[in-house]
């Protein structure tokens, strides 16, 4: 069967599952899940992943993959997306934890009341937390990258792919980027790499 | 050399390493590194980890490894704590990233104010967001556990390690553990595993 993607367009970690699976150019089919519906809430979603949320990848009938960050590994397995080198793919995995720990939720929760459900003021109290934190990761990115031109080796892998996902959308969530010039050139050679897909294509 | 691992005795991210290099019967110093008086941002261990954070390993002089689920993966490669099958593989990387996103730092920070610093008032607006996000994923634990007596394919394994650390110590993060009867009994299963090592120790 064609892997079945369980999927919320607006979402940045469903997006990277996308990306990865056109680069890769493997068949999938999208099966959109409607959050703001609690469409992840209902026992039938929570059978295929009891923390109730997308992105989930069925790889096979009643085999069901989540964690955007475990679905890349999965799936870069065996490819230059994922080197086999001992240390290489643990720096690959350091900088998915970082994006999962120190990045993701911080860039996405603010998206997620200003840019989506449009109600910031149901956050004002944690604005300021969650951008203290992403700023913090964001300046560890751009110092990264003012000497590298990809995250890991130079070449682009997935933890460029995790990274990117919602770092190329900050400025939905209200950040300013126009200082992270070395962000903003790497998010350029991501979009010029091979069967490169847009978030809302 | 000697693994040296750049430790704070207090972080449950820096127990699960040591936890796992006890286990595995590797040799490692201990360095001290003082949260508390910003030890981990000074430019001489900006240099080892940019972002700031212990753990960190130096496997060989000048070769660092830092975010603790990356170096679960590393130390435990090749054995039976993380297994080599494929999708196996993925159910231990998917919970190491369910732990770093959902579970850890709402178990961690809070701890941090209450039983740490003991200046829980400065984080009096934090408190309910972060406990509600970490009582949905205790609750997935709990759920997970009342079948399983460990989290992958019921063999204990770097997913326990790293789900262990902040859930033992919930409590001292306000958590109120009492209703977690299938999660206390794995706490057992762990501590009764070889060579186990209290956080404390």
């Amino acid at each position: 069967m064609k892997y079945q993607l369980f999927d919320f367009p607006l979402s940045a970690n469903c997006y990277k599952v996308r990306l990865l699976l056109t680069q890769l150019e493997i068949p999938f089919e999208r099966i959109n899940v409607n959050l703001l519906q609690g469409e992840t809430r209902v026992p039938e979603f929570l059978q295929k992943n009891p923390t109730g949320k997308v992105p989930v990848l069925e790889i096979e009938p009643g085999v069901f993959l989540s964690e955007s960050g475990a679905i890349l590994t999965y799936l870069a397995e065996g490819t230059e997306y994922f080197p086999s080198d001992r240390l290489t793919r643990t720096r690959v995995l350091q900088w998915l934890f970082f994006e999962q720990y120190s990045l993701s939720a911080n860039l996405s929760r603010p998206r997620f009341y200003i840019s989506v459900a449009k109600q910031p003021e149901k956050v004002a109290h944690l604005i300021d937390y969650w951008q203290n934190l992403g700023y913090q990761a964001l300046d560890t990115m751009e110092q990264h990258l003012a000497n590298h031109s990809f995250f890991v080796n130079d070449c682009y892998s997935i933890a460029d792919i995790a990274l990117y996902a919602y770092t190329h959308i900050a400025n939905e969530g209200g950040y300013d980027m126009s200082k992270y010039s070395a962000i903003q050139s790497w998010c350029e050679r991501v979009k010029a790499q091979p069967n490169y897909l847009a978030i809302a294509d």
